[in-house]
């Protein structure tokens, strides 16, 4: 009797340490889960934070791809254009936009108008626990890697109107583009919008970013009018080359680095192998387009004009990156080679034909950024089967209008307060003494 | 009572494997926290490394803007000026000053003069059990990071000094401060010294490397003396304007570029959520700064002077910037615009008012370093409740008559033993021909 | 006899939770060891992406030097033959190269001459499970980050070459060395083939990339000649000065930059503490050679010529560098300041030397590249006792003669055929306007 009333006794001490052991097997399997989900968030906001210098840094590829394009009788204006806009961007996106881009629930008009508040980041030394979302990133990460692509729409249009806008209307223009046009239009993607919901797909932006600043630079363009002497009465196209070909080259160089970060951080995840082995593809793949783009067009227009041409070279580069946007990681290399490709050559064709309808583009944006863009666009569904063409055109299409009819409205409503061009007598004295008053090359002599 | 024998021997046989049990479950938990010191090593080091690679590329932002700003005729002083600058601070700065900033404890004079002695990496294939600090990051990374900072206030003085200086005594003023001055300063806050022990509060070194750097500038510009030509008899402030202000510009973005390293670095860790977050947010604040400095000059130097004035743009978004490194974590983005507007409108209201002391300062170092680098001290308790303004106070005071004093001293002894300044008819001829025998720009014909 | 059925009853009782449990611990450090073992694969896919982006931006670095040091007719030629040669060997290398220079067993002669195909990445989202080596990296990462180091050897040639050589073969030149020679060689060493068995070692490429660049430029500048006027027939040298020396310094700059990535990234992995210290150190060590480079030819430039010389420093710089890239990890601080410092010298000694040869380099490539990279072949053993100098003689001397042999072979094969010389009034006239068309700086006056 006396062993009976033993045994639970011992068989319950043999089970206490058990139980103590589950706790503490069991706590160092939350460990590991634990530890993995930091990991993951450390390396998707790292991925953002890296992505963001990157595109960050596009804003002086584009400066400088600009400004070496346009002649230096303007090139201080576009210089102040540039770093003007960029900043502009910053406040005006993160007063309105990033919430009205990424209203994660709280719409004003569900699927189509985004939250109106201003962006609140996370607290200082948020812990784990009191994230938002731990499976994504922080705030802050991804809110810097988003400003980046609203201010690249802005650069966009910047090139197309160059040598004749004055800068305050340009500089409105900008204000409204990023805080509100491209914000709202954004959200239907990438907010989860009614594109999105529809399945459009456009992984880093060819339509969302590219084409649709290339639709409010047309718009903008349209406005403008050609600058004074481009197309004489008699049907001439008068033609007003870059004077600083380094600088253009080098504005190329940087924006193929940057869209590393463009195209790479748009996978939006690196804490996994699989997500890391994919980002890896899509740098693989963003290096290989621009470069099938650029000897694309090398070779096109060689054949052409029998010489070749370095402009076209480097918006050949331009465009392979512009048309891989879309779809940076499906294609194999061979795929992304051929797709940067036909962008190239499609930049060759098109920016002679904008001459002919004298549509004045001064450095080729729109062909680059708009043909280019909706062409990658519509390549999604060649080798990612979750996109079909019919969704993919009418993503296309309703990005393409609203953008082209927002900007207009702009435009215009610019043009009648306040008038966005400048005067053909300044225009050929150049904008940089008429309406700064600072030349970019004051020492050099203009031959 | 065979059976009692028995019981004990059941008891054991149960126990035995939640021993064995005990140590796996145990095993498990200490390799996860092992993995997650790694971790933290790991990603706290890329941090530095990170950082440092974009802050190692201020120098080359420094040297464009500084030779955009010149004329063309002392651009390659210029030049070699900042790359031999960057390279003597590299040795300097392994040689004696990394641990003259941060003695860790070895103190020749405690909390006031570091030790003595060159660098010591961690060996090669270092293990985790033989680190000194595994709850930091490597030393190589730690000194690439701190080593940048230390020449950004070099550079900061190669521009206000410009245009009259010889090479040979700017150099080696450059050996003194980057190998002494600034490691000694610093080590006051960052190594732990009386400062830091006071509760001074300066982030990323609004104070330390900033206004450090424009002191220096300000001590060597009175010895110095304005260019010939500056000033003229009759009170009359001569404009000297920059030969290639696209190369301005280009150095202003890289500095920017820079500064996301430059501060998101000096949160000095990455591996946890927290610090994630804070790097992010930091990334967010400083972005803005610069934003509101670019925007606030703008804006006043368009009222001001009735036409926008891209140098003060420039010279706006870096004193943005500036302000923003003393704290750029705590601010709100919207504080964040705020201090580095305050920046950029003090740029735009002391550079003219320099002028007019006849301190000649040719890119507006002191303005954008020194001036908005004070401000950006005393706003830390504007936003951060750890800090205070007696202390800030105190402390930017003790760094200015420190770094002011010490550089006056310097810059006499060299004038006086050795002479600091390019003849009257030297500067007339430009100093790439009369110093260096190299122009930067044979071909282009000087109008 | 009922208890003692009992007793094995109470202890299966008992031993129960601790199977579970045994399970559970199990699971638990696998959980770790498998998290351990992805961190290391993202970590190190990472730095090769990193590493990856900052290579990619010396094709900037040295399109924006080699463009500064040639003259202002001749600009516009160096970007075109830099960004194609780029986009060129990215094409050819994804094509045939990579697994010529990565066989991983697949050899068609086992340590000679590598696979045969062309490069496949991983599948999209390829899971942890199927990764083909989950110790090393992604395929896309290190694709990228090896294309890099294939297309630097191409602009190591473009320089040497420049002013005088037509488009179409020198292209033709970059698609064979970057498709071919190069990889077959670099199979030799890095993928496991004769070399490496040898026990030869260069860690990120002073023989494999720099000295075998070298070794091509000086094939291709013999067979094509001095550059028209170069070298009068009484022997005097003209000298024919760069037209933008604030280019070449950016140049140098961007290129310094992207060192971090070329020899850090060489590290290869990242995922452990002892590995991230050693990047950490590599950074370091690269960061000093390329000034002790600078600093050197600082000082033995001003010796003898008494004026210090910019291109000297800037070239000072790169030879630091170059000589460094064999061994960047062993080193001290101090060993490195010297084993660069002693490339600074080379450089300085061997420039005008060439000269004396009549061989015309129009950049200083051999001499950076060639001449400094065989010295810092050399110097492995210096500080590595894994190397010895016998085998790093045998290595360099192999790798050169194969290199040098092939290219001459390919250049000469180019000459016969098509010509690869401009003629001698073109270079006069400049081959901006006489192969392309389209001047750099068409508005400057020429002086």
């Amino acid at each position: 009797m006396q062993l009976k009333k033993l045994i639970p006794l011992v068989a319950a001490a043999a089970l206490l340490p058990s139980l103590g052991l589950a706790e503490e097997a069991g706590e160092a399997m939350e460990a590991v889960e634990r530890l993995n989900m930091e990991v993951v968030f450390i390396m998707n906001s790292l991925l953002f934070l890296i992505g963001g210098f990157l595109v960050f840094f596009m804003a002086a590829g584009f400066c400088m791809l600009e400004t070496g394009l346009v002649r230096s009788k303007n090139a201080t204006m576009q210089l102040i254009k540039n770093v003007s806009l960029f900043s502009l961007a910053t406040i005006a996106y993160f007063v309105v936009g990033f919430n009205l881009m990424y209203p994660l629930g709280d719409w004003v008009v569900e699927g189509w108008l985004g939250g109106i508040a201003p962006t609140v980041l996370e607290p200082v030394g948020v812990e784990f626990d009191a994230l938002d979302d731990v499976e994504y990133a922080s705030i802050g990460s991804d809110f810097i890697f988003q400003l980046m692509f609203c201010a690249a729409t802005a650069s966009i249009v910047s090139g197309a109107v160059a040598e004749r806008i004055k800068l305050l209307p340009f500089l409105i223009f900008v204000i409204i583009l990023t805080g509100l046009i491209y914000p709202i239009q954004a959200s239907w993607s990438w907010g989860e919008g009614f594109l999105d919901e529809m399945g459009f797909l456009d992984f880093a932006g060819s339509s969302i970013v590219h084409a649709a600043g290339g639709w409010a630079a047309l718009a903008g363009v349209l406005v403008l009018g050609a600058r004074y002497g481009k197309y004489s009465k008699d049907g001439k196209v008068n033609v007003m080359p870059g004077s600083n070909l380094p600088l253009a080259t080098l504005g190329m160089f940087i924006l193929w680095l940057g869209w590393f970060g463009f195209n790479g951080g748009s996978q939006l995840a690196m804490g996994t192998v699989s997500d890391v082995a994919d980002v890896s593809r899509i740098f693989a793949n963003t290096n290989t387009a621009a470069a099938g783009g650029a000897v694309a067009a090398l070779i096109l227009s060689t054949i052409l004009y029998k010489k070749p041409d370095l402009t076209m070279v480097l918006n050949g580069a331009l465009a392979g990156l512009v048309s891989i946007t879309a779809e940076p990681l499906t294609p194999s290399l061979g795929a992304a080679t051929l797709i940067g490709a036909v962008g190239g050559v499609i930049v060759v064709l098109t920016i002679p034909m904008l001459d002919k309808l004298k549509i004045d583009d001064v450095v080729g944006a729109i062909p680059v950024h708009l043909f280019a863009g909706l062409w990658g666009t519509m390549a999604v569904p060649l080798t990612n089967s979750d996109a079909n063409f019919g969704t993919q055109f009418v993503g296309m299409a309703t990005i393409g209008i609203f953008m082209f009819v927002a900007s207009f409205i702009v435009w215009s409503i610019l043009k009648a307060v306040m008038g966005i061009r400048v005067s053909d007598e300044d225009q050929v004295n150049g904008l940089d003494t008429t309406e700064l008053g600072m030349e970019a090359y004051p020492e050099f002599s203009k031959g």
